[in-house]
Parts: C-alpha cells; structure tokens; sequence
C-alpha cells in the first residue's frame, strides 16, 4: 500500500485560512514525516457543523487512493469528552475526532477497524486543550505516513460514532425532501438521491416544485433552460439539485438549507417550462 | 519532459473552496496517477465569467516549467454544447472547456496542437452533467501526467475559440482604456499595455485620469506618493493600473471593472500631484 | 539538510487566492526547481499589517523541518526603500521584505544570517516596481532549493527589522493585556503569555475581564461552560484567549484588536459562573 510519490495525508477542517491553524498542521505533519505529501480539501467547511462535513467527507475522500490518510477537523467538542479517533474504511485511513463527521462514510462502505487515539507516544509532547488538529490529528497521520502500524495508535472500538441524514418522505403521488447543502455557485443540493426518486417513480415523470413553484422535470444540462431560469436536475453528487442557469438559485427562489422540496408524479406534461404556480 | 519530482498538474477553477468539487478533483487525479503534484493556482475566478479566466491564465500558466498540464474548470455551458478540449500551447499542457479561457494563451503563444476530449477510456465511467471538471478534465489530466500521448485523447481540431479583449481606442491626443481587473488590494488593473502605451506616446510625457480625476503620471513604486493618494503606474503584469498608496483605489475613485481611463499626452507638467479635475 | 521528498518552500502572504499573484509565485519556482515542493501556509492575511504576520510566521514556521524555506511577501513597501533579506533562523530560511514580519521569529530564536538580497543573478531577468513576490523573493527561494548557498545572494547585514508586541501592563492586583488576533471561530487572542500570568499570579487564582464584563478563570477548554457563554483559556498558541462555547466571543462581547483585557487576583470565588458586572 504505499504510494507513488510519497503518502498522501488529506486536511479537512473548517479552520479557515488566515490563522496559523492550517499552517501547523502541515508544519507538524512534515516535521514528522518530510516526504509526506499534504493535500487541501477544504478548510471552508461551515463553522462546528458536522453534517456537512460528513456529506463532504463522504463524496470527496474515497476518491483518493487506497493508502491516503485522511485528516478531518471539524471538532466543535475539542477538548471535551468526544473521542479522538482512528478509522480505517475501504482501505484509507481517517484520523479526527468522533462526532459524527465519519458518519456517512461509514454508512456507505466497509469498516475495518476503529481505534481510540490514546498512545501518546505519537502526539505532540504537550497537548494543548484547543487544537487537537495540531497536536493529536496531525502528528497521528504523519506517524501513519511514515509507517507506524494503526495497531500502535490506540485500542479498537467497537461504536463509532455515526450520523442520521435528513430521510425523504413519501406519500402516496409525493416525496419530500429537503435541502441539505448549498454551493457556492447558489445550487441547492436535496437528500433526494436518484436512485431512490427512480425507485419511487417507476417509470412515471416527475416534477418538482420549491418555493411554492413549480420547477418542472428534472433536466438533463444546465443549459435545458433559458439563462436565469429554475431547473432541477440529479447532480454530479447522484442527489436532486434546485439550480439556475448561469444564475443563483437560492436568491432566484429565495432558498435555504432545511427547505423542503417536491416531487410529484407528473402527467405527462413534465417536460413544459418551468413557471409559477398558478393560482 | 519529464519534470523532477513528479509531474505537475495545476487547478484552475471557479469553484471556490468549500464545496467538494476541488477535493474531488483533487482525488480522480491521484487515484489515476498517485505520483502526480497537484498544485493549487486558484479557485476563486469569479463564477461563470470566462475573460477573468483568460487574464488569469495567460498571465500564470507560462510560468511552469514545461510539459505541466494546466487543468482550468470555469464552464458555464457544461453540458451544453461547448468541446472539452486540450491544447498543446508552447510546451505546455491545457485541459478544460473550450469556451474563450484560453484564447489569449492561443492570442500570444504558438499552438502547437488542439484535440477534442472524445475518448471514454480516459474519462470516468460514469459522466455526470454538470461536473466535467472531475468525471473529464482530471482524468484526462491525470493519464497525460501518467504518459499517455495526447493523440489518444480524441481528434485533432483547427478551431479552439479564442476571445477578445476590450481593446483601447486612441485618437489624436488621447488614448482611453478600460478596467479589466480589480485585484485584492483594490488595485484597478486596465487593458492598457505598457508597450502599445510607450509607442503611442513617443517619448511624451503622459497624464493619466479616471473617474474625472487627474491621477498624474506613470510612477515607479506606490511609495512615491503620500499615503492614501492615488497614482497611476505600470504594474506587474505589465499593463497600466490605478493604485492607492496603502488604501483601495477602487473605493477612494469609485472605479469597477469596465470604467475608462484616459491618457493624454501632457505639455512637461506631468510630475505634478494627482489633484481633482478643475472646475 | 536534504528534505526527503524534495525541498519545501512555503508561501505566506497577504495576496489572497483570486487574483494571478499566488498562481505566479508557485510558477516561478517550479521553473527554476520543478522538483521543490510548495506549500501555502496562507494567503489571507490582512492586507498591508505587519504584526498579525509576525504573529502568524513566529507560530507557524518554525514547526517546518529544518531546512525549509520559509518565503512571507507582506510588503506595502514594495518597490521603496525597505530591504529584500535573506534570514537563516534556527535552521530555516526566511525570505521576503524587511519590515518585520520576521520580527518575533528574530526576537525568539537564534539568528545565524542575514542578508540584504542583490545578486541579480537569483531574480528574474526583469524586475518590476510592484511585485517583488514573484520576481525576487520566489525565484531566491527556489536556487535556495536548488541549493545555491545563501552567501551568493547579497552581503551579510547586521540590524535585520524587528517588531515591537504592545506589551502586558503589571500593576499591583492587575494586569492589563489587549487583543491582538481574532480568529476565524470569533476568538479574541491576547498579547497575555500564560507563562506571564503564572509567573505574575504566583499561585493566586486569577479572574478575566473584557468588554465590561467578568469573563471568570482561566477554563481548561471551550466545552467547560454552557454552549453560547464566554469563557477564557490559554489556547493552543500559549496566550490568553478570550472565546465563547460555540459561539463568536468578538460579536457576543462586542470586541475588536486592540481591546484591553484585564486579570485581577481573585478571592477564591475564582470558579464561579461568568456574568455581567455588578452595579
């Protein structure tokens, strides 16, 4: 399992980038380990929030190869009695603390082992009660990068810590969802994930609606629609996305995360111009 | 070209960074080709505008050394009708969205090559429809960067879109331009280059005015004018730019992007201060 | 001093990431050494300020192996009369503006050079007015990393720029410090070393004031106080913090840099809630 080029440690935080934060980590994980490679996810991550760090996590950290040590800070209980953890799912490595963040991740893939960080011999000497990420999270992955086996890390657990999404709901000609995250481009990510609209749809169009308008089917492109139009499209991500071309879609329709948004079977006039609900 | 150290891959989007799709790039490249350096050159182009991208990129991507592949992601027609694209520019690699973005590379440096992106091989197995940047231009990037030839990628195309610059308008006296940039420091940045300044001066002194000021001649540093004053000078892109000594000219002129800026050819006074416009 | 995995090189700056800047300096330096290893420690810095960079270098840098070179372009002096230098502190280079940016790591580590940089010979062939990031101190930088030994860069100099911290004020029962960080989470950091406070405490428990307001003792960590209170704590850079559970102490408290902060020696009532002052 090592990598060509070096080992590849990943920092997911939502530190920012204008404190020292981010800086010692990668000082404190290439210190230990010079040759390991430190990539950015994002360090943009909403303040103390653990479900979208678990989305994230979750879409973007099983596309890096086996072997990669990911390092995910979003660790609003530092300091408290959460447990600082290390995971090892579908053959790469999580290192961070336990509060949900790993959730989805291990929802979707295999586990193969989960340990409690506890062996001090790989934290920094003096562990301050605020930053974890410097001195337990960072020293842990380089010594995983530099090969010390995940065995010496900390006893297994059998419980970690999971994360409940949002659920659809269905009912009857409907199904609700709700939107769960917000890029930066105004796109409104639902938890209606394709495979579960297909399911429930059989065949049948759909519509959709938010913001007490109609939106219409879900389209194949962007570009489906004139240039400030809604339209709902499945996303890269595989879930139901609020969108509008080349415009904001959450200022348009006045979006937010939380809002609900639904789908019903359509009588085969789906595929008409979005518009608004008529009286 | 073979470059020391792994080869480099370079990002360039309008992604921002606090969704997942530069981590998601970010890892399709390395699970391709884990010894690949992924380097950062920004993510914060404003959405969905395709001139910024341009500047942005003929200013940055000749700096690599060559046979870096340049990966540019700011595509508001994905999956519309524009061609992914790669072209061989002067030693240098370039994947993204054939929509204007790298037409002033094509503009000042010799081509040596353009493909369209068509074959799957080297894309992700499944193609989503409106995230090209990770399911096309990654891989793409990525098989490049692990040595497969570019004419593997798709055919050869006589056509890769350039764009067009506002360009300045002289007349007799007076030589006017517009803003094309503002960068973080509020510096206003015009299309008014260096070379084509000097030729059409002819060894004149030149005044410079904007937002009906007389901002004063070309300086040499921001520090030959008092603190707070404005002043006009060639900067390091090589194109005039109204500055502030430690403040924003932006905000101090009331100037954004598309406001015009006069040069006049002075009669010897030229070193005199920036002043408002008389009566 | 060979770093394995190649030479790193990190970029602290005030440039932030949307303009060509950063993009340009990362070029640089891979043209001239394609197998150094860039890293951002951060581009965010507030623009033009001297002492949060201090701050911020003094933190993050000397965590890096020996051996890395450290480049930091804070530099509203570009183009005037302040030095480009060459500092080889505690085993790590430094290079950028003299203006003391590199003030604390100089106040608190041993110097073994300093250099004014003048061999053109390590600049880019042309050097313009504005941006000695990317035409003097990133390609410096990078034959550093090619391993050019720093006596061919400039002559040695003997009064590199330091920086003066506002310093604690002792007096009787009180000490007064102020803010002089606010971090991205709304914690307002303090000039209040904890190894200061000891040594003036002397055992006595201590209460904090801010804003008005008694904060009460020194916490062991955020989660010590119910969610949306105040609290202080030494944090993980080893000062007085001002914070909130899970909150923003700067908005909660109204607090902003420069604001004092005040211990007083307790009566033993030390651990009680925080609350508003009294009458």
């Amino acid at each position: 399992m090592r990598t060509p080029g070096g080992p590849i440690v990943t920092l997911t935080t939502d530190f920012g980038t204008r404190d020292p934060y981010v800086g010692s980590m990668k000082g404190v994980i290439l210190s230990i380990h010079p040759a390991a490679r430190v990539i950015d996810v994002t360090h943009e991550l909403p303040p103390h929030q653990v479900l979208p760090a678990a989305l994230l996590l979750r879409e973007v950290c099983p596309r890096f190869p086996p072997g990669t040590i990911h390092v995910a800070v979003i660790d609003p209980g530092v300091g408290g009695r959460r447990r600082p953890v290390l995971l090892e799912i579908d053959g790469r490595f999580y290192v961070g603390p336990d509060n949900g963040i790993f959730g989805l991740l291990l929802r979707d893939f295999p586990l193969r082992s989960a340990r409690r960080l506890e062996n001090p011999e790989f934290f920094l000497s003096t562990i301050s009660r605020t930053f974890h990420g410097r001195d337990i999270f960072a020293p842990v992955a380089a010594h995983l990068a530099r090969g010390t086996p995940p065995e010496r890390m900390g006893p297994l657990i059998d419980d970690p810590t999971g994360i409940a999404l949002p659920e659809p709901r269905v009912d009857g000609e409907g199904m609700e969802g709700e939107i769960v995250w917000i890029d930066r481009f105004g796109n409104c990510v639902t938890n209606l994930a394709e495979r579960a609209v297909l399911a429930w749809a059989r065949g049948n169009p759909v519509v959709v609606r938010a913001s007490g308008r109609r939106i219409g089917p879900p389209r194949s492109s962007y570009e489906e629609v004139p240039a400030g139009e809604p339209l709902a499209l499945f996303n890269s991500l595989g879930f139901l996305e609020i969108a509008c071309n080349r415009d904001r879609a959450d200022r348009l329709l006045g979006l937010g995360a939380g809002e609900a948004v639904y789908l019903e079977k359509g009588r085969g006039n789906g595929s008409g111009p979005a518009g608004r609900e008529e009286g």
